[in-house]
C-alpha cells in the first residue's frame, strides 16, 4: 500500500490560528476491509467556519481533539474499491481530510462526473454554493427589488450569496475587508456597492451603500458588521445567520450586538440560523439550478488555489486573516 | 363642559422612572367638532412596554415628550356624539390615555357590549391577550409535546402565552420574579414548572425545569433570562422577542446576550421580532378563540386593579418593580 502523507491537529490554537498548529505525518495506509473504498485525494477545500471547529464548546461539530487528521472535504478518485458500487478510477466528492488517502464506506462518498474541476464540484456545487444557495432563498427569501446585504461578501459563500441575489434582481451590497475585494465584487461580481469594513469611514459608507436600508442581511461574520446592520434593517426584515467568522478566530468570542432583542421587536424583523446539512434532501435541485446559473454566465464562482497538500496550513492562516477570495482550494499535489 | 383630570408626563426619567416624573392637571374639555365623540374613561391598562416609549430612540412610537397627557388604552362610555355611528351610552375601548374626557374620531374606537368587564375587554380580549395569541401561536408555532418557557410569565402577556401554550399541549415553564408568583403560575394557571429568575441558583434551577431543553422561548424580557435560554435551545427552536422589560426602566441598556449569532446558526434558531399591530385583520379571529376558551375555564385572566386615576404613576412604578401580575389596570374614579 502507498504511504500516506496526513496533516494532523498538532495543538489547539489559543488565539489566532498559526500553521504550527499543524504538523506532517507519514502513515502506512491500512489494508481495505470488505465494502471500503481507498480513495486518493486531488484537492480538498478549506471553509472559515473550520476554524470553529477547533474552538471546542461553540461549534456544531463536537469537541476538538489533536493528534488527528484535519478533517476537510475533498474531490478523490477511487484507487482501489471492496465495493460493487464503486470502481478505481471513479471521481468521487468525500471527506478525505488532509491527506493523499482515506478509506471510507460507500455512504460517504458522491459519485461525480471527473476530477478535472475540484474548483466547481467543491466550491460553487460543493458545500460553499448549496450554502449560499439555501440561506438566501429559503431563509433569506428574497423579493425583486429588496435590498440584500452580505458580510465576508467575497468569501466562499459571500461571493455566491451576492451573485444570487442579484439573478433575483434585488440590490447587491457587499462588506469586505479591502478596497481590492470591494472592487472586484463590483467589477467582476456585478454587485451594486460594496463597502469595506476596515474603513474608519465604515459606518457612514455603509449608510451611504444602503439608501433603502436593509431587508435581507447574509450574515458570515456577527459581530461589528452584524451590529451595524442591524440598526439599518427595514421592517419585516430578515438576517440570515450563516457564520460568525468574527468570532471564529480568537479565544474571546465578543458579546452578542447591543439592540438584541429590542431592534428585531420593533422592526419585527426575523433573524434566523441555519446548516446546509438540513436541506440534503434538495441538494439535487439546487446543484442543477447552480450548474444552469453558471453555465449561463450569470454566476462566476472564484477560487483561491494552493498549491501542495504542505500548503494547506498556510491556506488556512490566509483565509481567516483574509487573504483569499471565493473558495479556499488545496490542490494535493 | 366638564372638566378633566389629566395626568400629563412631566420630566422624561434618566433612570428608573419615579411617581414625580407625572403631575396632574385641570383643563376644560374643548367643545366637540363635526364627527367627534366625547368618551369619559372608566378604566385604562398600563402596559411594560410603554416604559420604552419614554426612552426616545429604542422605541417604535417615536421619540417622547414631556407636557403631554400619557397615553394608553382604556374602557370608556360615549357621552357626547356628533358621529351618528356611536350614541352616549355606548361603550368603546379607546386611545384614552390617563385622562377623565377624551375626544376621538369613530375610526379610533372599538364598540364593546358594555363597560362592565375592563380587564377582560382590556387585558385577556385586548392587546394583551391578543399579542399572547398571535406571539405564540404564529410566530412560535408550538406543537405537543414541546418545551415553552416564557419570561416575566406572571405578566399581562406573559401568564396568557403560558396558558394559551398549555392548551397546546405542551409542557410550559415560566420564569418570574418572586417565589409568590412562580407558586401562583405553578398552582394558579397550571405552568408545569417556575424558576424565580433572582434566585442565586437561577442557572441551575432553569436546567432543572427544561430537562428536555427548550423549543419555544417567548421572550419578555431580553437580558440575562434571554442569554440562560439561548444556551438552551433545541435544534429548529425559536425565539419569540415579543418585549425587553429588562432594558427598559434604565438608561443604559446592556450590550446583547452572547452567543448571538454562533448559537442560531449551530442549533439553527429562529428569532422572531413581532408587534400585534401586524396582525390586525385576524383580531376578531383571536377574540372568538380567546373569549371561548375563557368561558371554557381553560385560561383564567388575571388582573392587578388600582383605584382612581391619581393612583395611575404609582400603579406604572408597581408594574416596573414586578409587584403586579397579569394585566394592570387602573380604575378612574
Amino acid at each position: 500500500m502507498p504511504a500516506n502523507r496526513q496533516v494532523v491537529i498538532a495543538s489547539l490554537p489559543t488565539g489566532k490560528l498559526e500553521s504550527s498548529d499543524f504538523s506532517t505525518r507519514i502513515v502506512e495506509t491500512p489494508v481495505l476491509e470488505d465494502g471500503q473504498i481507498l480513495c486518493r485525494t486531488v484537492a480538498f477545500t478549506i471553509g472559515a467556519g473550520q476554524r470553529a471547529g477547533l474552538q471546542g464548546s461553540a461549534s456544531y461539530a463536537g469537541a476538538p481533539v489533536t493528534g488527528v487528521v484535519m478533517g476537510g472535504t475533498g474531490l478523490a478518485i477511487v484507487e482501489e474499491s471492496r465495493n460493487p458500487l464503486l470502481a478505481p478510477g471513479n471521481a468521487v466528492v468525500a471527506p478525505t481530510g488532509w491527506q493523499d488517502y482515506s478509506i471510507h464506506m460507500a455512504s460517504a462518498l458522491r459519485r461525480v462526473e471527473s476530477a478535472t474541476d475540484p474548483a466547481l464540484e467543491l466550491g460553487a456545487l460543493g458545500g460553499n454554493g448549496l450554502t449560499a444557495y439555501f440561506g438566501l432563498l429559503d431563509i433569506g427569501r428574497p423579493r425583486a427589488g429588496e435590498t440584500v446585504v452580505v458580510s465576508a461578501a467575497a468569501g466562499s459563500v459571500g461571493h455566491m450569496v451576492g451573485q444570487i441575489a442579484k439573478r433575483e434582481k434585488c440590490r447587491v451590497v457587499g462588506v469586505a475587508g479591502s478596497d481590492e475585494k470591494c472592487r472586484m465584487l463590483v467589477e467582476d461580481l456585478g454587485f451594486d456597492a460594496a463597502v469595506n469594513y476596515k474603513d474608519p469611514e465604515f459606518r457612514a459608507a455603509f449608510k451611504d451603500a444602503t439608501p433603502d436600508r436593509i431587508d435581507i442581511y447574509f450574515d458570515n461574520t456577527g459581530g461589528d458588521v452584524l451590529g451595524s446592520a442591524l440598526f439599518r434593517m427595514n421592517t419585516h426584515g430578515r438576517i440570515v445567520c450563516c457564520g460568525v467568522v468574527s468570532q471564529y478566530d480568537t479565544a474571546n468570542p465578543g458579546p452578542g450586538p447591543r439592540g438584541i432583542p429590542g431592534l428585531l421587536v420593533n422592526n419585527r424583523v426575523r433573524m434566523e440560523g441555519f446548516l446546509v446539512f438540513d436541506f440534503l434532501e434538495r441538494y439535487d435541485e439546487a446543484r442543477r439550478d447552480l450548474s444552469a446559473w453558471i453555465d449561463a454566465g450569470e454566476i462566476t464562482p472564484k477560487v483561491s488555489e494552493f498549491q501542495g497538500l504542505e500548503s494547506a496550513p498556510d491556506a488556512f492562516v490566509a483565509l481567516l486573516a483574509g487573504a483569499t477570495v471565493g473558495t479556499t482550494l488545496v490542490h494535493v499535489r
